[in-house]
């Protein structure tokens, strides 16, 4: 009855990338697809990665003084016109309720898109005087939008996200809270998810619709292609002013607030499997993997193998490891690369031999590489040996990173980058110009990733239209 | 600029119930209205509630081994239709998305009402094999219910849940779970809501629309009538069936699976809130309470009052307890009144002659009842007085259901509970006909609220018929 055969294969990686992506997200039983395009089951393997991501970030924004709370699904058509770069951006990709029960519904609703709408309708009610500011809120949940390509975690028309919305009395204190919530995106994707970021600001083109200004961080996948993991927007009185939401001042006059929203989504998961992924399957790093470390017994039928690794998995548990022992009567084989498909950072195998000698044999899933370790010690170096996959691979993809990360001074060098060499970012300066930008998306295939917060100067023009250049921005091809 | 009057009182309980319960969602801060009637706000406060009740129970379904999981958010028509009792009961209250974008569907779509069919439908691809089962699932959620009538908290027309769904190889397995989640149920109401329970089955006209048995903890509200507080349904192999679910079993013959759901909702705020507040608003279980304790330093001009407060905040948090202290300029009566209605457990005034003394006074929100506490022994006092208020807070309720739970013998004995003495729970014999259950609606205007698994033997007739009684049930007027 035993499962004997090796997990089956997943395509190359190198022949196919985007196959390789759906391989891994199903062969290791990260989603299923439902019965309505776009609409994607977080399986419990997935699922428990969101719920680490989950966890580590609303502890971040608790203790930045946020508190979630809850908004309806559901958006009367009349709210989302409120401000109209806003319903511009989101109204094209609504999915739209027009029944309730049998009875036609006297206006039409749509499922959030995203909820900026909501929470100034909300603040409209709440925010009277200088008293009642700041409101720092979450909230986590599920939006829709009706896109027509999608493909899991990247590009859902249903996807799980938070999105913070808060409101202040003036634009310093706003501006303030978009680049702090950036940062906690910045050490989200680097210190938890292992994905070196390149932090900035959007170009007007790229902004969020109704955002004054855009911040964002990108990360660079296996392919050299562009992620946006997490944004955070400043909409100065924008949206305060078409909702009509005033306050008294410590002078009692009435002012226009400062609002900013902030989101991060399972889109970070699709980031995570192509950052660190590899043909094997899914390479996860310790601080997020659900399973850190998977204790196999070796030759379990001989006396005494089982109960050694049943304690092992004790102890590891004892010392704060999230650890599972495999005890089904799979092949080690079948259990080798299961366990791999599924990217848990450690393997221990325990046999006979090991027990005799007091030791375990630990494999890497980063590198392979395999390393005996003393039973003795086993609450320190088991610990130790996961920091040191998490450093690997965050530096792993820092080298990919810095190494495709490219200066350019025409167009004719960024195309070469793209068409040539393979892809990555590449570095031009800007004259600020929207035309600019379209024609190097045109002629290069690429579109601006963001204007970066680190500017360097590598020349006195655009590459495009020769004049005076402003800025560096960087270029690259996003998913 | 200091608010100095005290807070907006509300409507007076014994006068308008409803009334009372409304004012208190508001004014402690609960909720907001949307624009979309039946779907609420919850706002930091009241969703700090619902944090609370949720890491209560995810920690038991994890600990009783459930994974999370989730699920789309849509259904279309054709798969809710797969399960005929399902589907009646629940498409008259769907809410129908019908165009995706500017696009109309092909097929409509429906918002989740409950997500059997979406869990049917993913266990029809990966459930094949005996190894494959159980699969215990849950996920955190909303759904919605196109109600006429909406009340926060009670009833909306979207509301917060979680949602268990699990499939197991045999029919007692699933029973078993199913018994399982209802004492999960039992214990969160009682020990962290304290809020007592009557536990039993539904009848088959309550039962839930597909399932072979519904179990249920029924409470009851400060006004006499009955909440309904959790539920979990033991389907049989009949939704396994409808969608073509099999597995082969260690013989390898094929075999249908047997699966069970069960919730619990926001609606159990509704029933804290309707168990344990009076008419100066919410009283919180410290268990389940946001803020446990509030400390107010009283006449925090004088020179070390307000460090002096600080300190103890300090103190507590130190000790564990969720505490928080307000240093606002609002007067002590303006603080006084708003925490009370906000239900806060404890209350501590820190004034200069405390301090002197070596003292603080502590009031009960429960009770009223003022105390001085030693500041030496602070860290051990104020969580045994917490134990205490949460004790005292089950026993009341306890009270009150054991002093309303009637027995009676006939129709009219049920009647005069109802319309004479204020209403309760009346337990009679029943014949198990659901005409009788119709008729005793009809004369006594109550619905049953449940068979109990602990049975009496109150006489050998059915009240309503007179023909020999099978079981004893409980009835009551139902929110």
């Amino acid at each position: 009855m035993a499962k004997d055969k090796k997990v089956e294969s997943i395509t190359d990686m190198e022949q196919d990338f985007a196959q390789w992506f759906t391989d891994v997200c199903t062969k290791a039983e990260l989603v299923d697809y439902s019965g309505v395009k776009g609409l994607f089951i977080l399986r419990p393997y997935g699922y428990a990665i969101w719920e680490n991501i989950q966890s580590y970030l609303d502890k971040h924004f608790k203790e930045t003084g946020h508190s979630n709370v809850s908004m309806p699904m559901l958006i009367p058509e009349s709210l989302l016109q409120k401000e109209k770069d806003h319903v511009e951006g989101f109204a094209p990709e609504c999915a739209w309720v027009t029944m309730g029960g049998s009875e036609e519904l006297p206006e039409r609703l749509c499922i959030r898109p995203t909820s900026e709408t909501l929470f100034c309708e909300h603040w409209s009610h709440i925010v009277h005087s200088w008293r009642d500011l700041p409101c720092l809120y979450n909230q986590w949940c599920s939006v829709l939008r009706w896109e027509k390509t999608t493909r899991p975690f990247l590009r859902g028309r249903e996807f799980l996200w938070q999105e913070g919305h808060t409101i202040h009395a003036t634009a310093e204190e706003a501006i303030a809270e978009t680049k702090q919530m950036l940062e906690i995106y910045a050490d989200t994707c680097e210190n938890l998810l292992a994905m070196p970021v390149l932090r900035g600001v959007k170009t007007d083109k790229e902004k969020f619709a109704g955002a004054e200004d855009t911040y964002t961080v990108e990360c660079m996948m296996h392919d050299r292609k562009a992620l946006q993991s997490g944004t955070s927007h400043y909409f100065g009185d924008g949206f305060a002013k078409a909702f009509g939401i005033a306050f008294s001042d410590k002078e009692n006059k009435l002012q226009a607030p400062f609002e900013t929203s902030w989101g991060m989504s399972t889109r970070v998961i699709g980031g995570l499997i192509m950052t660190h992924g590899d043909n094997n399957g899914l390479v996860l790093p310790p601080r997020v993997a659900p399973i850190q470390v998977i204790v196999l017994p070796i030759a379990a039928h001989k006396p005494g193998v089982t109960e050694a690794a049943e304690a092992l998995v004790e102890r590891l548990k004892a010392a704060g490891v999230r650890v599972k022992g495999d005890f089904s009567d799979n092949s080690p084989g079948w259990k080798f690369a299961e366990w791999e498909m599924k990217g848990v950072p450690l393997r221990l195998e325990l046999g006979p031999r090991d027990i005799e000698g007091g030791v375990c044999v630990a494999a890497r899933r980063d590198s392979g590489e395999k390393v005996t370790l003393p039973l003795e010690s086993i609450e320190e170096s088991v610990p130790a040996l996961l920091e040191d996959v998490q450093r690997g691979l965050f530096e792993k993809a820092k080298r990919n990173l810095d190494e495709h990360t490219y200066a350019a001074s025409t167009v004719d060098e960024v195309r070469d980058v793209i068409e040539n060499r393979g892809g990555g970012f590449v570095k031009t300066m800007w004259c600020g110009d929207e035309a600019c930008e379209l024609k190097m998306k045109e002629l290069a295939g690429v579109t601006s990733r963001c204007i970066p917060f680190e500017q360097e100067r590598l020349g006195d023009v655009c590459p495009v239209c020769g004049r005076p250049a402003k800025k560096m921005i960087v270029w690259g091809v996003a998913y």
